[in-house]
């Protein structure tokens, strides 16, 4: 895949964002009623790579706007070990742009064997995690050719916030919510100068840090795995 | 504090875990005690550098041995956006060599305010997180004068697998945690050459990746942080 179509991914998001605040909103509000019903404390989440970085920022989003205790998911106690800890109370989350990892997979089938309620958040209608899911949120954001993921890690963003939301039923951040396409279009068109200058320090560095914290340790985690992936630079996250 | 009282830090760890496995058991037996009778579903744990990396091997531990979720805290929900979670059902436990890290207190401190059992493992008598946790694990590795943590690293590894243990009051493994002292003296006597062989190679490597998967995920984490913090090399953890 060529950088030409990882730039036109990147360019896609305020389109992608409009489309899934949009379309995916009433769904989005019947799941948090049934969720709001079933009595929640407490959130596992099962991810990997940029979804795994979607997942930290729901650990300060439901966190802070919801009161929830998020736990990050370590398949290999549901793969490797055979030995799944109870997740009594807990909504089991799986974030997976493809939805077909297996070990996310099994993670979610643990919690509907459970009896938690369970979600999928992702791309690909119809995949193997939708099928262990009670519910699915679909990401909406047209097929995804890059290896980087792009427009797939702000649209798992977005579900995440639009899914805090509704669950919270609070008007004034769903009115915030829906200038974030605008906002990010914004970031688009006027970042490139500043932007050309990072990327050139980056590519010579060597190795390096990024740092980020709360909300945006997430934020820092995803800029170290893009330095990874992309430039080959070993880059790693702080808080 | 200069290589050698880091070498006898090192040294010290079977005497360590042998007086902490000896003196130890009879409080860890009364706190396992309790929370039982409490009826924990879920363990919130906060702690930083190496005491996390402890954390990430409990959340293994416990997951696999007690069927327990486990939950790395964000403490900075507590301190930074003081919004926290509910933490509903959970022991909420801090892991501190000092015990004196304001961000982990807080954490603490919260949980007794929900009402949560909260558990202090620590190698400082006395110190502030003991005085807002109900129960305390006090690791008797003696002072740490270096900084890269050692001795109460692995006492701290110690006292969650014992702290397990007695919470399955589980026989078998009681009699192979007996044995530990042992095997960490026969790898301390046999362990020189290997060791200075790779220690050659990781002070030229520049940067580089260590692998770990499940209960070896922490051990991934603590040898990339000594890397860091011992030799400047940046070595990231992977699973």
């Amino acid at each position: 895949v060529s950088d030409s179509v990882l730039l036109s991914e990147i360019a896609e998001q305020p389109g992608v964002l409009e489309r899934l605040l949009r379309d995916a909103a009433p769904e989005i509000e019947a799941i948090a009623s049934d969720i709001r019903a079933r009595g929640v404390h407490h959130v596992v989440i099962a991810a990997r790579g940029s979804s795994d970085n979607a997942a930290r920022y729901a650990q300060y989003l439901f966190g802070s706007h919801n009161r929830l205790t998020v736990t990050l998911a370590t398949p290999s106690l549901f793969t490797l070990y055979r030995t799944p800890p109870m997740m009594t109370g807990a909504l089991v989350v799986g974030i997976s742009q493809s939805g077909e990892s297996p070990d996310l997979v099994a993670v979610v089938e643990e919690g509907r064997r459970q009896g938690c309620p369970t979600l999928a958040i992702t791309n690909v209608a119809g995949s193997p995690l939708t099928a262990v899911a009670d519910h699915t949120i679909v990401l909406r954001a047209g097929q995804e050719r890059s290896i980087a993921a792009t427009k797939t890690y702000t649209a798992q963003l977005a579900a995440l916030a639009m899914f805090s939301t509704a669950l919270a039923q609070n008007k004034e951040w769903r009115q915030e919510l829906a200038r974030v396409p605008e906002f990010v279009a914004d970031a688009l068109r006027a970042g490139d100068e500043a932007i050309v200058i990072a990327a050139g320090a980056l590519k010579n560095a060597g190795h390096g840090v990024v740092l980020g914290r709360g909300f945006n340790f997430a934020t820092a985690f995803e800029i170290a795995l893009k330095a990874k992936e992309l430039a080959c630079v070993a880059v790693e996250p702080y808080s």
